[in-house]
């Protein structure tokens, strides 16, 4: 394949397609296998994302074992009990019935974790800041999120979840953090909107109160009159990418 | 467009072609403007990225005052002057020659922040893990680069800055953290590899190594073989994807 080449409009309309179309999954996972060449392409995305100073700090952690997910989804429990109580009234009712998690459903669960000591202890571009490297790994997990939604794939980020018990469950060495736990699998559907949208939880925002001219509260119509235009259109409105 | 169809194979070689063909530029910036719809179409696509609890917790601060760029990148040249102390001997000799920021010669920068208190202060998936927001803000960095990279634009993030300068000179509250300064315009050309790769500094990890059967260390030979063989092959050495 040609990377320098121009992208077409197809190739064009194929990344967008995945942008718009890539959901959090957690309930309309089945149980159909993952073929593994299939899972070989989207981990290979997932590794070819930028990282800091080209640390590459990422593992991948492909978790099957039933008895394994099970202490994990015993993790989520007490994680989202303690969540619950965060919320007031009728925001704690609505809370308590939505579902944030297939780790049971799924057939394959991911682990992505951060290496904090590799090629350390001094990395380019780590210097300043030092949560580079777990942005690096965000970066790698946003890859194999819309690589696998170009595959049929679903994948859910289950963030419910203390990473002292992750690291516990799966053996992590103390240099080692768990940045994403993720649920895979094909899915029934991929739902149109995102379900907290769909469900009334918060809205979509609009773009166009979202970008700034130059300094933090600046509004882009003088400087940027075809963009505030743009941004003020929703997406979905338009039929052209 | 609709976003529950599959993927035909067009569309699949173009997500993979962007993940495969993205760089992080620094020193390839022409000064050919942006059209302000292209500009507005990686926007939409950074707005679209996944976020915990749908905070969608990001805004797009663009910039193109010399009068700032000028300022940030003052401050860059301050961490940078620390970041050099850190290296020893060769690798600080060889870190010198690097050139990580192309500020100035870019016609745009973007500062993408995180506003921690935007629905807050209890957020879905944000009660055991409090950095969720600057990670989804992440995601939306990635989107932006990889449809950056679709419409010929090259992107650098550069990290080599204090939060506490850019805050001040991009005038943020409080509760607004800068998660990444972001280069960006038409190039030259995007390189073939990664420059600190094809410098010689680090190389490819095989990932094959870096993946795991169920627990941290566990090669996956046994439970994936055919994800194994896949996994050991480097990108490149197969023409198909």
């Amino acid at each position: 394949m040609e990377n320098n080449g121009e992208f077409n409009k197809e190739h064009k309309e194929g990344l967008y397609k995945a942008i718009y179309a890539r959901r959090d999954i957690r309930g309309q996972f089945t149980d159909k296998p993952i073929p593994e060449q299939t899972l070989s392409r989207i981990l290979q995305a997932a590794h070819h994302a930028p990282s800091v100073g080209f640390m590459q700090p990422w593992n991948f952690v492909l978790i099957r074992s039933l008895e394994l997910r099970k202490q994990i989804h015993s993790s989520f429990r007490r994680a989202n009990k303690e969540a619950e109580e965060m919320f007031d009234g009728d925001k704690q009712a609505m809370y308590r019935k939505f579902k944030l998690e297939g780790i049971l459903e799924s057939p394959l669960n991911i682990c992505i974790t951060c290496d904090k000591d590799r090629f350390g202890p001094v990395v380019i571009g780590r210097t300043s800041n030092l949560d580079m490297d777990m942005f690096s790994v965000v970066c790698s997990v946003q890859n194999l999120w819309l690589a696998a939604r170009a595959e049929g794939l679903g994948v859910g980020w289950v963030s419910i979840l203390h990473n002292s018990d992750v690291k516990e469950i799966l053996g992590l060495p103390e240099s080692v953090e768990p940045v994403a736990y993720l649920c895979i699998g094909y899915v029934t559907h991929f739902p149109t909107l995102p379900e907290l949208e769909a469900a009334g939880w918060l809205p979509r925002l609009n773009l166009g109160e979202l970008v700034y001219d130059n300094l933090w509260g600046r509004e882009c119509l003088t400087e940027w009159p075809e963009l505030h235009k743009e941004i003020n259109i929703k997406y979905g409105e338009k039929n052209d990418i």
